[in-house]
């Protein structure tokens, strides 16, 4: 069971929920009790879990990515985005969410983030459904 | 089979070492074989992998994650934790372990600890065993 | 279905491709569908997900956490290897990737790496296959 989904970001840095995704392949699986892994094919982009109370936190993450990590003159990626895959790296390309009685475990301010570091792009991630 | 821990932290930055719950939470569940998914339900929060020989490296991580990414003037968030909030993410919200012959493989110097970016609190965090 | 692979580093931080193992493990598996476990048992070292096209970006992401994150003369640890136990718990100890009609899903410029953060030395690695 894995679900492919496309989103369009529209931002260089910017973190974008994709909890519906994860409900929606959770309910289709119809898995009662596994874990759920929203991986991102993708170099310049990752997914976390951070907050969804207040938008801020994610203006933060943001302005954070840019600011401890910038452009460094001396390097040689002819692209010139290799903070982009930096912090892809320190991001990490997949999340592991724990299924227990047919929904995601979620603490209550948890939600999970496609994270865009090289945008705006047209943009992939898969969710595989795991029983057990 | 899932597990619930609770853990009580004590300063505001600090890695707890929670091996003991891991090794309890496999020989609760009686698998031999499959995966150990460690999950942390806060966004403050981490787990994380590292050394359990000398205490110092504890610290060390502790003092890097403060002074690598100091708070910002420009952050936005109320509650003026962001710098918490990006630790959560560059940490991660879990760990995944191989389970072989009834015990987690962990590397001689590795533990697993419940990694407090904003403390201290009362937290909590889920052990998933899953056989396979 | 564990996996056991041997690596030699010739670097203190350089990223070494093993999509061969990854690749080599899920044919060995016979696994169809699930997912694959890569962890590293070391507490100086990680496993990461990044760009295998231009390899200036191997040599970019080595000069980024050589940069971002610097020796501190406050560091305490008897080893002096603070910097690279922080680099590990940043990049993380192990990657989940999913397995799809008997091979692993990565993106087209997506490859697999085991990083040193303090070579060299003579490292090992595990991927697990979970069926699923």
């Amino acid at each position: 069971m894995i679900y492919q989904y496309t989103i369009k970001t529209d931002r260089k840095i910017m973190f974008y929920n994709i909890d519906e995704s994860l409900h929606e392949a959770v309910i289709k699986s119809d898995v009662q009790n596994g874990i759920a892994v929203v991986f991102v094919p993708h170099t310049t982009a990752g997914i976390t879990i951070n907050e969804n109370g207040d938008p801020d936190v994610l203006e933060d993450l943001s302005n954070a990515a840019e600011t401890y990590f910038p452009n460094l003159s001396s390097f040689k990626h002819f692209e010139g985005n290799s903070t982009a895959h930096f912090n892809s790296t320190v991001t990490g390309a997949s999340e592991t969410i724990i299924i227990d009685k047919g929904a995601p475990i979620l603490g209550r301010w948890q939600s999970i983030y496609f994270a865009e570091f090289d945008g705006p792009r047209t943009r992939h991630y898969y969710i595989k459904i795991l029983e057990g």
